[in-house]
């Protein structure tokens, strides 16, 4: 292995905060919590300057200083990150929230927050001479999985669920990865997984590599402070699956905070979306407990997320108490509609995860939990085009009509003859 | 309306040169050329410098100097553009290309190059008080104005070929937008767009707004040559369907040049590329004529670029000659073979357009075009989560298996076991 630099100090258990050597490792030996990257601070700092970041590339590797990857090679990139902070005024207007911003993490390579993460996993793998990129995977994660393997030229090894939605297989399939369905759920998955990567020299992504992989959702944090102008937001609302990339967003606002990248400030309320049919950190948050009691059938359409026994579940709970904010499950209607109104609005069409994260924005705002001024931040993690099902009779596609003008004229569809006069020519006239 | 700011002179037509005011109208009404945006660059020059634009947004608008739109209010964005130029190392390998890239713009908004020109389309019309923005489309076109009507506030108004794939139908009615479906080809559409647009006062993006609408093309070679360190590749392979943004490109070039934000050099062959199955500019440029005999009856997978009857035609068979490019059509197997070539070597899933894109570029690479050293360009302008069902029954799909390991030892996928071992541990063992 080559040698990290002195940015890089090693592996340290979350938990109890015992180090480890870098490595292909993922579980504290002594307590079995969840090692993450160390860094020296001192050394990242010099590095870690606004001007350097904003000179730096359009994607997430302008924050390359704080990742975990080393190599003089270039990372495996396909310009993942850097996606649009959108400035939400109509959706805004409907929920009485005049500073509510969406980053629209649905326009990375393979349409999720998953191409962040995958990419540093697939950077450290190759260079640490890795031949399987791996993962377990509700969907999202394979597809990127596959793609990033392509990409980099290492093999691709994708296990799933076997009752994954088509729409979701055929473009992963696509990137030619070895392909394993198997019967069960998610978590069933999941822990054959770990089970072959004990067994097996593979990198499953997030598992043994998981240290490396996770680092790469901070990113999403970092720009969203970046493109605030350097400044927090007051409340940022997050969807939870395993509940990884959440505690992540905290660790990236305790560096931006430490490394004095953003203006000083209180820190911004952490907020959990889960759907109601899959909700055990919503559940363990509402009891006022920590502890999560596993939910052994998801029943959700929005799959993505429907993570039955989340590994980070606890630390979720206790980090949205923490820093203020809530950890709250919606209903199917609700995402349904969720997807619905973000795309009416703001003309942006999420995945299922996406409607949870703006029925759990919709329904908090509704109940007056923010001030007009408050600074809200909604992650929407992932691409309509990959559920589409989920809205499956609830769009109406009329009856063609003949390619004739007077025919259109008849229709008078959507009551338009009326409407659509400029306003300047009105004037005018 | 509000005064045009000096940069913006008017309209002037490409084919005799001459003037009309700025409006809602695209056919000159002399000699029936069409319409485009003229400018004073003596005026943009100093606000288009380098280092102007590197400090400019992370999207298309940091070329808003050399775009149509000149209000105060901000223009209508979804943060289109400024998409990645991928360095195609895998695939330029195996094509014999050492500087072989990609430009994707499937990583836009609603995941086409569209968004780039409805962009601009729906801040001029918003500003000039239309409230209704319309399109004749064969899908990509009808995503993009459903989307940014949604987030003008705009009424949407799309219409579209009753054959048009499922796939695009849905993932545009979750946005709203009046929608006519008429019993046609997509030439009948634009026929019957045409009357609508003579009669009532609404926007059609490519009909009476296309002046403005054409113009956002021009962004996609403008940052091609940004990210190239401003430098101009020496080939750049273009999807042609109206032929619109192939005649943008050469625009842009020029505008480059002339404002000397590129080096100097030769500028790049224009090369055209067509699904044989609707390729009536790639025949006309094989039989040494600019006239185009329209295809009656398009027979392709590739139905985003399938424009029997193109408006802009000839004007590409010109181009494509002037600057030593070729205009090039391939078979239907070419085309889903490109789309997986692309995806297995460069982890980018590309809709049947960009397939037709990389089969063209394929071919010519093949056929010795390029030495190994030129730096050539594809665009890549529409994502495949489009057009899944064209890859029907080329994928395999294995069977599920246990949730065991013993289940996936056994079955040994893709023949692993193995393969695998990380090349440090090899060595160290």
């Amino acid at each position: 292995m080559t040698t990290a630099p002195a940015r890089i100090v090693g592996l340290r258990c979350r938990a109890c905060g015992r180090g480890a050597p870098l490595g292909p490792t993922h579980v504290c030996e002594l307590c079995f919590g969840p090692l993450e990257v160390a860094y020296d601070y001192t050394e990242v700092a010099p590095l870690a300057t606004r001007a350097a970041i904003e000179a730096g590339p359009t994607s997430m590797w302008r924050y390359r200083m704080l990742l975990p990857y080393e190599a003089e090679e270039a990372p495996v990139s396909l310009g993942e990150g850097l996606t649009p902070l959108v400035h939400a005024e109509r959706l805004g207007e409907q929920l009485g929230l005049r500073r509510l911003y969406l980053k629209n993490d649905s326009q990375n390579p393979t349409n999720s927050f998953k191409d962040r993460v995958v990419s540093v996993a697939a950077s450290w793998a190759r260079q640490q001479g890795f031949q399987v990129l791996a993962c377990a995977s509700t969907g999202n994660l394979a597809n990127a999985v596959a793609a990033y393997a392509a990409r980099s030229g290492l093999r691709g090894l994708v296990v799933i669920p076997d009752d994954l939605e088509p729409g979701k297989v055929a473009p992963t399939a696509v990137f030619d990865p070895v392909m394993v369905r198997v019967r069960g759920t998610y978590d069933d998955v999941n822990r054959l997984c770990s089970e072959l990567a004990d067994r097996m020299p593979w990198g499953f992504c997030n598992i043994n590599l998981r240290p490396f992989y996770s680092e790469g959702s901070k990113t999403l944090t970092f720009e969203t402070c970046e493109q605030l102008g350097w400044r927090m937001p007051d409340e940022i609302v997050i969807p939870v699956a395993s509940g990884c990339q959440f505690v992540k967003h905290a660790k990236a606002l305790d560096e931006l905070r430490q490394l004095e990248l953003v203006e000083p400030g209180r820190p911004p309320r952490l907020t959990g979306a889960q759907a109601r049919g899959c909700a055990p950190v919503a559940t363990a948050f509402e009891r006022g407990e920590t502890h999560i009691v596993p939910v052994r059938e998801p029943r959700t359409v929005a799959r993505s997320i429907a993570i039955g026994n989340p590994s980070d579940g606890s630390d979720v709970v206790r980090l949205a108490r923490a820093s203020g904010g809530v950890v709250t499950a919606v209903e199917e209607e609700e995402i349904l509609e969720g997807i619905e109104l973000l795309a009416r609005t703001e003309g942006i069409f999420t995945e299922t995860a996406g409607g949870v994260t703006v029925a759990v924005l919709a329904r908090l705002a509704r109940q007056g939990r923010w001030s007009r001024d408050a600074t809200v931040v909604a992650y929407i993690t992932g691409h309509g085009l990959k559920t589409v099902g989920a809205l499956e009779g609830r769009t109406r596609v009329p009856e063609p009509i003949p390619a004739r003008l007077r025919a259109v004229l008849a229709a008078d569809p959507g009551g338009l003859l009326e409407a659509g006069q400029p306003a300047a020519r009105r004037a005018a006239g």
